[in-house]
């Protein structure tokens, strides 16, 4: 097809589709004349997953492009899935993103500064010492204090028992097949972060209708 | 404290302080003469939750001047609450936001063709049909459609198992006291994204690494 029934099979302009060639987030069609190309479904498809990724997921251009490059990656077992893809995602490795420039947590592997390791410890989660997520836990666990609304150990480990089943969900929902795998793990964790978001508001306002202490989480 | 001591107490840089000043995210303090003025604790504070929300909620600082105002509107009620800060905090309505301009979805009513209101419908979930968080979940679930890891109504209910424990705790831990009550809502609800969404991640590699199909969400 051409660029601009490409645009219409896609639902995006021919100038956005211009743009994304140029800034190599979509391969080049295939040459028919000098200044024409042919496109096929696999560009139809990567628009479409370049804009879920912009507009539900929220990521960046630049962050689209890392997952895009992580998702071709040849022979990524399965062992490495989750640490590529977490990467790929990591906010604080993306400069564009929110307070990229002065986010000030360093994953300094200096365990027992970490109110974050210690609480991973007593609650038994397997994680190693040097995840950069861990440092994050804190940074995020620091701003709920700095903002007023303290969480306490008690109250994030409740969360967690919540969370503990989405990420079951989540490790059994990856298919055996590699690539539908990447997919699934790169794709499926940044667009089910704005999925559960959104149920978190609606749950919110599903139990806040249902009157106020409703029930205690169901064991 | 004189700005150069604000500056010092929050973290932050003079220029910063200026632009939030500018801005009017942070009250002006009492002036003490023609170019000077006096800041206490309270814009200490004030600076530490600008920072939290745009570090590490990674809203937009048009977003947090939203929510600031909504935080000071007089007398909301505990029944506004959630609708006033669920509409300060909706990405959607925020012209600046991530694929703001061209986000399709629109809270028609149509109840009919919502795949979301259906499958909320069958959950037995009390929403009001007009809420806009109905067409937002029908969007990011045909997102993952479009991009190649469909979610089928079972994994979203079992992820909403999971939500609706979030929510009962969300909801059991916001305080009597009006204003605190508001603070916890707003604040806590864009903190606490970020917090679950590090707990995900951590939760991944914790269940990855206990092996394959560790273990059936527990009841």
């Amino acid at each position: 097809m051409r660029i601009s029934e490409l645009a219409a099979a896609s639902g995006t302009s021919v100038a956005t589709l211009k743009f994304y060639l140029r800034e190599q987030l979509l391969p080049a069609g295939e040459a028919t004349s000098r200044t024409r190309a042919d496109y096929g479904d696999q560009h139809v498809q990567r628009v479409r997953l370049i804009r879920a990724l912009t507009e539900v997921g929220g990521l960046s251009l630049a962050r689209v492009k890392r997952v895009l490059t992580a998702m071709e990656t040849p022979g990524l077992g399965r062992t490495d899935l989750l640490a590529v893809s977490q990467r790929a995602l990591d906010a604080d490795a993306d400069a564009g993103g929110p307070g990229g420039e002065d986010c000030g947590a360093e994953p300094d592997g200096s365990e027992s500064s970490s109110r974050a390791w210690k609480w991973l410890q007593a609650r038994g989660w397997r994680i190693a010492p040097n995840d950069p997520f861990i440092a994050r836990l804190d940074r995020a666990w620091a701003a709920c204090d700095d903002a007023g609304v303290g969480l306490s150990s008690e109250r994030l480990d409740a969360y967690a028992d919540a969370v503990e089943r989405i990420g079951t969900i989540d490790v059994a929902s990856v298919p055996a097949e590699p690539d539908a795998a990447v997919r699934q793990v790169i794709v499926g964790t940044v667009l089910v972060d704005a999925v559960l978001q959104i149920l978190r508001r609606l749950a919110q306002q599903h139990v806040a209708s249902g009157g106020q202490g409703v029930s205690a989480p169901r064991h």
